[in-house]
């Protein structure tokens, strides 16, 4: 069983404030609780708040952007986050003031259970959450930015699940899923800024034992599907922009599997690190059907981290009927 | 103050089992509480066990595939869900066998809900949950498929947050957060099938009333930025496949201003419902330059939901140095 629970009279944190001290003061910790703490007051307390424009504010906090559409910029943040906006809010802060996410949310979540185990004795982990909306889902739900003693994934991997099936892939988002259990108490209107969540205590680390950090939780750039927008990436390709939120480059025959479904007219053939495409003679395909299919494997190639090899001459007699292909390299 | 805790008890779910009156003999339902099942027995006692090749069973599942690498497949299943293997499971499940997602979990969540009122007595919600990853973070949490008697977003626009400023754009994806912090206790080894979430009391609708159901937490396609992989995206754009997955086509004045920023040196004008590009003329760029000025505008307007129209001729004495485009409609 667990129980979550919102921390109440807290009073309005602002920059300096000793936000240990306030929440020792104010939440019933005892050992084995998890604290959840939003990102909003931890940003308070560490003088993350900022009276620019709100584009300064996200030219500042972003590394890229992901996606734009109308009023929407999803954007990867300096931390790695891909958030709407970069999490810079303008809600909950005076008028005017704009509130970064925290510098580094899994030092401040480190930070403050060391400061509550200082302060109270009481072993508790702490996560900074904060809101973030979903690629393929309305509304948001409260994730873990910053954690410290508790590990954020619970590995499953390997075990078996009863039935003699090995669970290889399971791993649940343990942090995520706490963060979001908190905001069931907290909300966004009940000016209750931490929660309270007990019953987890076999996921409690040692005192002493941060674990990985929520920085666990970001999805590897390199792992990243969805590093660009659908359009974004058509975009990004066609204007020859670096491959990034394009993940990994293929194999060299993961592209040529790719590029025979594509063209199965061509011949394409691997090396150890180039792919050679070559397309049937003058007398099958006209040169204009013979450029568009070029075209064609051209993108595609592309959109598997790789691009035109121009060190080697064509041949001759047919300079218009191959292409060969090197891993995109940035 | 809420509280999880696992439904223990429940015998093994097979085809054609009344799982209402199992939960009902099992669970001490109360009104006003929230009682999670995953998507797994649900599917389990509505005969949705299938016995062929998991590539089968993808097939038979999947509306589109949304990206690919290596093994992992994420698609968007016919209930409009974007996750990885259309949410079919081999796990907890005979060797030999997978389960595939119920038919319509909303019906289901509603069915059990009214099966359980008239057994018990008691209003209860029910959510019918399944473990989900996520685009940009590492590990799964458990999210709502179907929902009765819970509205699914707790919707706070136009509320004020207290310090004068509107939340506009906060929607808490309540149900999500609900099967989220179910997971936390009944979890992927505990073999426990459901949880009873207490304190949502506020949440609970009316008996008769179902609400929207979890249906609402599906993205539409039209504002979906993700519906495809950065890599499928450009394969799709260069295959001059249909525009599915870029989302609604950016306005006249949208893609206009798009293209006056990658190629300031043309002159691009909007209509009522096509935009020109000029190119300069030939003293100011060479036909070869114009020629890849032209391919980075057809590829651009592409990723805004735009091709070339060709239903008015250029004119003769200058047909290479312009492009007409309209609204790709599929």
């Amino acid at each position: 069983m667990i129980v979550c629970e919102p921390v109440t009279g807290l009073p309005e944190v602002r920059r300096g404030d000793d936000l240990a001290a306030l929440l020792a003061r104010t939440a019933d910790l005892r050992d084995g609780d998890v604290l959840v703490v939003t990102s909003k007051v931890v940003s308070k307390a560490e003088g993350r708040t900022v009276t620019c424009t709100k584009e300064e504010a996200l030219a500042r906090e972003t590394d890229r952007v992901v996606a734009r559409r109308g009023p929407t910029s999803i954007v990867r943040t300096r931390h790695g986050l891909v958030m709407a906006a970069a999490g810079i809010d303008a809600s909950n802060t005076a008028p005017g003031t704009l509130v970064l996410l925290p510098e580094d949310p899994d030092a401040s979540a480190r930070r403050l259970r060391e400061e509550l185990l200082s302060l109270t004795g009481a072993n508790v982990a702490v996560l900074v959450s904060d809101t973030s909306g979903r690629a393929w889902r309305t509304g948001q739900t409260d994730i873990a930015l910053g954690a410290a003693g508790l590990e954020p994934i619970d590995y499953h991997a390997g075990r078996d699940d009863g039935y003699g099936n090995v669970l290889a892939v399971t791993a649940p988002a343990l942090a995520d899923e706490v963060t979001a259990a908190a905001d069931l108490v907290t909300g966004k209107l009940s000016r209750s800024p931490a929660a309270l969540v007990r019953g987890l205590d076999r996921f409690v680390l040692p005192s002493g034992e941060h674990g990985s950090g929520a920085a666990r939780l970001i999805r590897p750039e390199e792992q990243d599907m969805f590093g660009l927008g659908a359009r974004e990436a058509v975009l990004r390709a066609a204007t020859r922009d670096d491959g990034r939120g394009f993940g990994a480059a293929s194999s060299p025959e993961e592209l040529a599997e790719a590029l025979q479904g594509l063209l199965p007219m061509a011949r394409v053939r691997t090396g150890s690190s180039l792919v050679r495409v070559d397309l049937p003679d003058p007398g099958v395909i006209d040169d204009r059907e013979a450029g568009a299919l070029a075209e064609r494997a051209t993108a595609a190639a592309f959109s598997h981290g790789w691009v035109l090899d121009r060190s080697l001459p064509e041949p001759a007699d047919s300079p218009d009927r191959g292409l060969t292909l090197r891993p995109h390299t940035t």
